[in-house]
Formats: structure tokens, sequence, C-alpha cells
């Protein structure tokens, strides 16, 4: 929970929780409000049986009255600050700078040492209504289940479930200060709604895509644009990014690399349907079933700790969890070859690493998305089906098997793969746009 | 398993598998055919951390070379021959008369007493290449992962896995025989991809529909087909059915009812997440936070075992499991409000249950779905959010304190739930597009 030792006192003035027209995050219905006097009592969460994913935290009026621009994040725990939320604290740093009041909500509890990746901020609790400028707080718990919040708050939405509570508190703001914030920006970095089968969730997170007039939309890279655009979702205000080398990754460059084996690196999390990988165990088992070359090569699993799989005929695909990036770089510059599955217009990092440090990539097709405009090294499926990788799997180990070197060199063919400048040069339109009411 | 006891002996001609461009299901790659002489050695299933949906049984060459319908069905356990396999097996029975050859193909383990339901069927060992005119033949277990198909084998699949088998041997076919049947039929009950997460599986499921030109669909419900036209899914060949009351509860209908209690009734199936159960849950505790009335009602949980939901405030929803047909009639017959949520385009048959035997219903709407439009005694929600539902349940309560007989009073808008005819008129149709050739 929170470090509270770690945040300096003040005079506390806890403001009334306004639940009315609020409920449960809005999403139960209107309970009475607390008389004006007492300290609210939030509900405690009770979710058994019911939606594990809203955020149940509700509003309460804050005194901080100036424009205050709000990060939500779902998880900030320190392996998870990486990827998708490495880069919603990166466009939150580019659209808030340090001249602002700014501040990060954690939905999720915070990690002991997550401050030290923000010197510039201030640990604080929810039950305080802060006005220090750059603050970090998190809603876990029954005791943060209010947060105060003025009539300038403005959000930053990652994950669905913060884009919902991004929502609510702009329909509570216009109720309780008689006016809200014209918008919101919503961080778009996979379509969401499709985690899901068809299901409460699936509408839910879906829902969140139904406010566009108030929604400023930054989608991580311009194929998952297309996606949404494929499935007739489109807002007036649409920014885009596109996928960067990781700075970890050109740094391991520059050190010498180790020579080739015949390694293939699936990038295997099993708890994550869109990267396929019961497809990936069954692909592989019908490559061993199939090539007489397949005893000769040593299958690697890396992204998430699993039991290693039997692929039949004595080969085994074994687990080695999620790496460091120094020992992943290590892996990809001494291997020959990667699979990486992506069930999404998103085009996801591994096969852009994977490719970038030479390996040959087998990755799928998904709408107009196809990864062998990207770079040289990666081959889409012809049939993403557990044949189909077999197939290409086959061909893939023999051009590698003829020359070792051909992964080596293999051309990018998007030079802005490996741009360092800034990479949201839209955040002040960004800003700008939140800024109006 | 298979009751051997049971079946004839006979002569057992084991015919040799041809796994050539077949492999597992025609899903590995090419294995090299066995020779010729020798019987077929059908690889375990062996998918651990594989695909646990698809159909892992490999055909043979058959010596029948008549015409022959195959009914694919993933499941026959006792208790599932009702609804969609119910339905699967009258469509069958209904295209495939007496006088036809005839073959019901299970996925699964035949439970002990299945035949009493087939007195007309002869249970047949997948390892036999018999030619019993009606057959029943099991496909599980590692004995019986090949069976004998003849170049004049029809296929009729249901949920999509089978789809993907028929369309498999279909392939198989035209590579052993020269040609394969021009069509198979397909009976669509829901959208089946909608099932899972963008993932391998729904891709697959979703690929089943890649063959409109092969396909005859036949859709339950033209709601149904009006979902896959929306999702820009269309078939040459199209049938529509449209659900009926099912004979058991008309017969029920005959005795006398109790009297209706303030007792609201949850079509309750945790693991099926298109019937919402989370959002029915956080809908219901809204609801008790919000209405003073709340706690003069009992909450019943029909449909799946689980345990017991605390509702908040004292209220229970309490789980009866799965009812028998007639202790979900008298359920239903004394009960004043019922819930049932689809994500889906189909509309399912609870609330059309519910509704006719004289419960307030509270639905969702899906795309064109309104089943208001079906009884007067639905409601399709305003939201489909915990808001939502607690709003709408707090003024469907009212109704029925103001007048507790005014479900009885509610009228069918749909004639042809009533309907006793046969209810695949298409079914010659269907025929003799399947003998096509």
């Amino acid at each position: 929970m929170i470090a509270r030792t770690r945040r300096r006192l003040r005079l506390r003035k806890r403001a009334v929780a306004l639940r009315r027209g609020f409920g449960r995050i809005g999403r139960g219905t209107a309970a009475p409000a607390s008389p004006p006097s007492a300290p609210a009592v939030p509900k405690p969460p009770s979710t058994g049986g019911g939606l594990q994913e809203l955020v149940r935290v509700a509003p309460r009026e804050s005194a901080v009255r100036d424009y205050r621009v709000n990060l939500v994040l779902s998880s900030m725990a320190a392996d998870s600050t990486f990827g998708g939320v490495q880069t919603a604290i990166d466009l939150f740093r580019a659209v808030a700078g340090e001249g602002q009041r700014r501040r990060i909500i954690s939905v999720a509890p915070l990690d002991a040492d997550v401050m030290t990746g923000f010197p510039d901020f201030r640990l604080v609790d929810a039950a305080d209504d802060s006005d220090d400028p750059s603050q970090l707080v998190s809603v876990a718990g029954p005791g943060a289940a209010t947060i105060p919040i003025g009539p300038r708050d403005v959000f930053i939405a990652t994950f669905w479930p913060t884009a919902a509570f991004a929502l609510d508190v702009r329909r509570w703001q216009a109720a309780t200060f008689g006016a809200a914030p014209e918008r919101f920006a919503y961080l778009i970095q996979d379509f969401e709604p499709g985690f899901y089968p068809r299901s409460a969730q699936h509408l839910l997170a879906r829902s969140t895509y139904d406010a566009p007039e108030s929604t400023i939309a930054i989608f991580n890279t311009s194929l998952l644009q297309g996606g949404f655009h494929d499935a007739g979702i489109q807002f007036p205000a649409e920014f885009t990014f596109e996928p960067r080398l990781s700075p970890a990754l050109r740094d391991v460059l520059a050190r010498p690399a180790g020579e080739r084996s015949r390694t293939i690196v699936v990038y295997g999390r099993p708890s994550k349907p869109r990267n396929a990988f019961p497809l990936i165990v069954d692909g592989l088992r019908a490559w061993r079933a199939a090539d007489p070359e397949a005893p000769r090569w040593t299958i690697v699993s890396a992204g998430e700790r699993h039991v290693d799989i039997d692929l039949g005929g004595g080969l085994t695909m074994r687990s080695l969890g999620k790496l460091s990036m120094s020992a992943y770089a290590d892996l990809l510059r001494t291997s020959a070859v990667g699979i990486s599955l992506m069930i999404s217009p998103h085009p996801s990092y591994p096969p852009l690493e994977m490719a970038y440090l030479g390996l040959l990539v087998l990755t799928n097709r998904f709408g107009d998305k196809d990864l062998s405009s990207w770079h040289t090294n990666i081959t889409s499926l012809r049939s993403i089906t557990e044949a189909g990788l077999a197939a290409d799997l086959t061909e893939t180990c023999r051009r590698f098997v003829a020359d070792a070197t051909v992964g080596d060199h293999g051309r990018l063919l998007r030079a802005d793969y490996l741009d360092v400048g800034p990479q949201f040069p839209f955040a002040d339109e960004v800003a700008s746009l939140l800024r109006m009411t």
C-alpha cells in the first residue's frame, strides 16, 4: 500500500464524497447523498461474482480548482513499467510538463520502490486533498475508495476500465460543478474488447469508444488506427505514433555478438490469447512430426513462465520465463529463428525486435497488418494454422541452415523504427485540446 | 467409452488410414503415407499446451461407397441432449430419414445410456467399417483416432470444430477419391468466434465460415442470420428456423399453477461469458443498494450450480443449479420476475420461456435483436450496465407489486412460437443439396 511515512504531513481536508448521480463509479444507481458535514464512507468493493475489471473508486470534491492533468493507470508494478505502461508514462510526461499540475492515479497497489522512477513526484494518500503540483496516488484498497476531483481535472486514460472511469468522472464533474472539461485523452494500444469473448466485459470495453466527440484518441501505431476505422470506429481528434527500437536493445547492439545456433525463440505467453500460444505448440508438433531436421534444433520460449512442453519425438520447448532486457537481447543475438504471433491489428514489439536483432521471424497477418513490409527478416504466415506454421517453419529453418548470416544481412524497411527525437510530437496539441472547456 | 458388448460381431475390415495431405486432421503437415498393407497407427492426441478444441481424428478409406449422411456432434452426454444438441439431432432426423444410410459421429465419449434415445440406431466401433444403415459412433479415446470415410459421405456440422473437421474431410475425400461431395450442411446456432477473445480459437472458428460456396447454412433464428449478414458473412444457400416452446413446458401448462411470490429468477451461468453473469450480480447489488423494497424479494439463480452470492445488506442470490424441465417450469410459474442476458444476436430460449410462463422478463438488445417485440412481458434493458439493470429492475418489480397477475395477462406477439408442425420444412431441400456432386 502507500508508504505513509514518505508523505509530508499537512492539513487534511476530507472533502465530502458527493455520490449523487455517481453511485459506485457511476455504474450503480444514485444513492442518497451523504449529509454535507459527514465524511464519506465509501462502500467496500464487494465484487465477488461481479465484474472485477471496473475501477471501483468514487470522486469527491477537491479544493484544487486549477487545471490538472491526470494519468490513470491499471498497473504500476515494477515489472509492468515496460511496454504499454512505460509508453503511457512517457506520453503523460510529454503532455504534462514540469511546470504543470499533474497527478498519476494508480488503480493497482504501488510497489514499495515505484517512487525511484518518479523522483519529481510526491507520493500522496487518496484520503488527502493535496495541492502538490506533481502527485502519485494509489486508489487501491478500501481506504482509498474516493479520490478528490476538481472542476478542471482532465484525464489521460489507458486500459479501458480507466477510460470508463474517466468518462464517469466527467459526468460527475458536470453534475457537481455545472460543467466538465470538454475532452479526455485515450491512449489506445489495442482493440481491447477483443481481449474478451462476447460478454459484459466486451460490451463495456466497447462502450469506451462511444464518446467520440469527447475523446482525443492516441493510437499506438497507424496500423491499429486502421483496424479501428475498419471496425467503423473513428474519432474527430486522432493521433498516432509508431514503434521504436527500445534504447536498452540499442545499447546491447554495441556489444560483440555471439555465434548463432540452431535455436528457435518463441514469444510464449500462454495467458494472453492474442499471442496464440496453443497454435504455436501445435504448429511446432506438426513441424516436429513432418521435418526430419527438427531434432537438430533447440526450442525455447520467452515471455511468460510455463511448464516445458513436449513437442513429440523427444523434442521439448523449454520455458525461460520473462527475461531481463539484457538476457533477452543476448538470446536473440545467438538464435536463428523467432516465432511471435499477435491476433490483433497491433504489430506488437517482439517480431520487430527479433528481426532487427537478426533472427528470421514468423508472425501473422491481421486485416491490413503485414510486417514483412517492415523488415526483410519477417515472414507473414501464409496460413495461420498448425499446418501453415509447420510448413513456413521448415522453410525458414532451411534458409538459416543454408546461410547462418542471412538474418544479420536483413534490411529494416521502416526507417522511423530508429527515430530518437520526441516520440509524441503532437503532445502540445493534445495538451491544448485537453485544456479547452 | 463404447459399450463393446452391445454391438454385433462382424467381419472387421480395418481400412488403411490414408494420411497423405491430411496430417493431424488436415492441420498438420502431410506425413508420409503408411505402407498400403499396414493398419493405421493413429497418433495419440498429445495436445498438452495445444488447442483443445480441434477434432483430432483422421479419416481412413471406407468400403461403403453409398451416399451417407453424417451428423458430427461435439457432445452427446445425456444432460446435453437438451437445447443445441437436441436441435441438431432433430435436424439430422429430418434431413436423413429412416430409408437412408446415416451415421452420428460423436466427438465426445458416449454415455452408457445414450442409446435409449436412439433405438433405431446401432452403436458401432470407429475401428469397424460397418455398413449398418443407421450408426452411432464415438471417435473419443485413443483407439478411435481414425474413422472410415467413403466418397459419398456427406456431413452436417454443428459446433465449429465439427465444421472444421467436415471441411478437412472434404479435402481428404478430394485427394483420396478424386472428388468430394459438393457441400456440407452447417447448423449455426451462434456466432461462435465470439465465444473466444481474439485468439487462435477465434480465428479458427471464424475460418469455418470461409467456404460459402460449399456451405449449406442453417441458422437457428433469422435474428442470428441477420447478425451474420451485418458482420459481412453470407452464404449462397441459407435456411432459418425459429424458436418454439418446448413440448415439456407445454405439458406443464396443463397443470394448475401456484401463486406467484416476490421471486426473481436469474438465468445464471457463470461459465458462459455470453450470459453476462458478473453484470447481473453487480446490477442486483446496485438494485439492493438503491431500492428500499429489495429486501422483500427472494433471488434465485437457475442454469449452472455456483456458490450463493452475497448481494449486500443481507440479501443473497441462491443457486439452484441446473433444474429438471419440470422443476424449472414450476419455478417459473410461481415467480414474478426473470433476468436472462445473452450477449449475442441469438435470442436464446430462457427469456421467451420465462415470458410465456408469465414472468416479467429483463433481457438485453444486441444489434437488431429486441425481444420486447416477441412478448409483452419482455423488457429490453435501456442500458446494459449495472445502473441500467438496477433501474429497470426497480420498475419491473413495482409492476408486479402493483398487480401480481400482470405477467399472466402478457401477450405473445410471435404466433410461430407455438407452431407444432415440422420445424425444418426445408429439410428435403437440404438433403437434395447435400446429395449433389
